[in-house]
């Protein structure tokens, strides 16, 4: 491990997340709020450590696979231990093991929250809650690579360990370019989403920290209600941009490259709107007259199938209360998740589609032995060593979860409330079912279930290896 | 497609069931009950259709890996729809549907019921019910390949889709030899059983019924309560032979050949003797006073440990009421399941064994990306396709179960009963959770759920590939 390294990394997240805590101080100095002090301590907390951690650059700057995953995992964990400081200091979430809950949810863009009520927080909390989801959502590290011209060449491994997705795209050849077309276009669809939900109504405020919310797919609000008494107006431009924030981002890369052909033949993407259209229709059809006209069925189906595939988290009504089949549809949009490549959560479409692929390959080796196939996806064949890792991916993510099932049913409650707390966390998504439901929140598991829940939240928006390597002793290891 | 040898094999196992149906004539007989001549009749249809169609030895006797799926899971259906048959004609089972479903249950070890009182049916229908627990524990083609010399040498691929776990052990060079040593030390053990339960006081029907539900680790019972009313000392007997039954067969092979230690050293045995004793620990912790004393929360866990991981499914207790800590360990258990190469069900310890495995190694990966290990598993290095196999098996166990599950949600059960019940008819075991607890039953579901059940039966026991096969239209083109 090259300790001196890592440091000097962490040292930087530490100064950038400085600058980001200036968003709320000026949030606060807006309202006149004094909490904003003691954002402005955090920040310059984050400053001081950040500077005496890069005073000196190593002389060895590799950063190889190893150092990538370690650095990108303590990142994450370092930005909430500082990020949940000032929730705490000004009053808003008294227990630090709570805020620092809640921050978690927020940069991992889970949007599982710890409070019952989000109206009594000042301003500057609430826009730090929905600004952490924007900036975990596209990641640090990426924003770090755009804006930061500092680590040479080694920076890939960084890309990768914090990347959505079993494959990490460059459209172009340099990472740092790569790095700054993606928060090109995500500051682009931020700015269009927060025009839109200010014209069409919603207060200024309000409408950025929900766009944050739903660019990052995270799922923090403003209102106890979540989206329930906003127009339906709102309603849908949020689901619009809800869904467009789960395609994998090489479709706005190609679409501004001109390339419609490429964009419009992305398999992943026709698989993720397949399924989105295919889960509307039987919800809307399950649901009957549940809700008082068609439109507004269809409304809600949008918008709750949006919500959970993307892993965002708002609700415009109590899901928990529809029937079985269209709330176990939503459990297994859960594990689905978002494309690969997009801010949202769970296990990505493309695993999915590469692991059905697995099976008719293996069905059809069976029939025909000697016939060795590749596996395609689009238009071209998979390499076989990402085809393994979404097929190990998929079995640690199974026995990741029964296990954290497994601890978390310490606390002895309800079997779904378990299944689905496990699995909101796992997925980024935010609310399950039962007590953990869209209505609900986390506050009441105990501190140890509340360590393995932000354990989740990390393992799933890293993508597993990343927290697991820090688990693992070897990792550890000095070179020789 | 070989279609002249599927009809010549599915002709040999109809043969083969005729013979088996002469044990509920027989109990009938000594019973006095005239619902023996439907037994008879099912008997003499089995055999003559198994004539027909084995009157004349196809010229290719050719079993390449495609027919040795299709048939064996052909093969397991149209024994159930055979055995079924006597069930509906004598009135003990008025449904055709759940006729065929209580077979399924009965030949894949399962051991879900649709029927909410066992006790008012006939005796032979309740031997008959038990006796394909036997017959399905240890597999119909392990047992053809042992009694008819009939295949050559193509009888690998038969042998291979009906074993449970990724591996086929083959004890000694002939496959003949094989099956007869595992029908073998299968009656040896099942004599025990029946002796010790005999002299112990069980009454010596209700000891032949349940031996067979033990050893073939199914669990349909004669009375009503399942185990509950029996005396301790039986239900320790019972337990100590389910978890028997749940080793691997190669322990006792090794046993009987004198190499104890290559016995002891299987690490597939250890993990699982482990596994049953840290999850007895834990759910007497857990369970605390719930029962008057230490030995009888003890004897209690061990049974119900020892009846969930082993897939058999009988009961001492209603463990539906258990904590929630207690319950999902079941859960878990249901899910890993017995050894390979036993009679119990489940994803098998070796699959977990090896998953875990590749993960370390995808972790040593990271770490060392140019230092290539491979899976260790007894002292010799796993075959990179049985490593591949099983991951893939991993993922699409998983998938099979999400889609299973939003199937039968159609019926809108809680999801606790609809988790669970997928969980414990794809896994072999019996009960679930909830309104498929231990004391309640499957009969309330909707015909479309019990085909959707009846599939993931038959799929767990044959582990997944020939049901899946069934279902891939490549399966069924002629050579060309």
């Amino acid at each position: 491990m090259n300790y001196k390294m890592v440091v000097f990394i962490l040292g930087w997240i530490l100064k950038i997340e400085s600058v980001l805590l200036l968003l709320p101080c000026l949030t606060a100095l807006i309202f006149r709020e004094s909490a904003g002090w003691f954002f402005l301590l955090a920040a310059g907390l984050a400053l001081g450590l950040g500077v005496v951690m890069t005073i000196r650059k190593p002389k060895n700057t590799r950063v190889y696979a190893r150092e990538g995953f370690v650095v990108v995992a303590l990142a994450w964990l370092v930005m909430s231990l500082v990020g949940a400081i000032p929730f705490t200091l000004c009053g808003d979430i008294p227990s630090y093991l709570d805020a620092v809950f809640e921050t978690v949810s927020g940069f991992t863009t889970t949007g599982s929250s710890i409070l019952s009520e989000v109206e009594p927080l000042n301003h500057c909390s609430l826009i730090w809650r929905s600004f952490t989801h924007w900036v975990g959502g596209m990641g640090i590290f990426v924003f770090m690579l755009a804006v930061v011209p500092l680590l040479g060449g080694s920076t890939f491994n960084l890309m990768r360990a914090e990347s959505p997705g079993p494959v990490v795209g460059k459209f172009v050849p340099r990472i740092r370019d790569t790095a700054a077309i993606l928060y090109g276009i995500y500051l682009a669809i931020t700015i269009l989403e927060c025009t839109l939900l200010t014209i069409f109504g919603m207060p200024f405020f309000e409408a950025v920290c929900h766009t944050f919310g739903t660019v990052g797919t995270g799922g923090f609000g403003v209102k106890n209600d979540s989206y329930m008494s906003y127009s339906p107006a709102l309603q849908n431009i949020t689901t619009f941009f809800m869904i467009a924030c789960g395609i994998n981002f090489q479709f706005y890369f190609y679409l501004i490259a001109r390339k419609f052909r490429q964009a419009v033949k992305m398999t992943e993407v026709r698989a993720y709107i397949c399924i989105i259209l295919v889960c509307v229709t039987i919800i809307t059809i399950n649901l009957g007259d549940f809700y008082g006209s068609f439109g507004e069925t269809l409304r809600h189906a949008f918008f709750q199938v949006g919500t959970i595939i993307t892993t965002t988290g708002y609700a415009t009504t109590d899901f928990d209360q529809w029937p079985t089949l269209s709330r176990n549809i939503l459990v297994t949009l859960m594990i689905i998740g978002a494309c690969a490549g997009s801010t949202g959560g769970g296990m990505k479409i493309q695993r999915i589609v590469i692991s059905c692929k697995t099976i008719k390959k293996e069905l059809g080796n069976i029939i025909h032995p000697r016939y060795v196939k590749k596996i395609q996806f689009d238009g071209t064949s998979v390499a076989h060593e990402t085809v393994r890792s979404t097929n190990v991916f998929v079995a640690i993510y199974f026995l990741v979860f029964l296990g954290t099932v497994l601890l978390i049913s310490v606390d002895g409650q309800s079997f779904e409330t378990t299944f689905t707390a496990v699995a909101a966390t796992l997925n980024n998504i935010g609310p399950g079912l039962g007590a953990v439901g869209a209505t609900c929140n986390f506050g009441f598991f105990s501190p140890f279930s509340k360590c393995v829940l932000i354990f989740n939240m990390l393992a799933g928006r890293l993508e597993l290896f990343p927290m697991l390597l820090l688990l693992y002793p070897s990792s550890w290891k000095k070179y020789n």
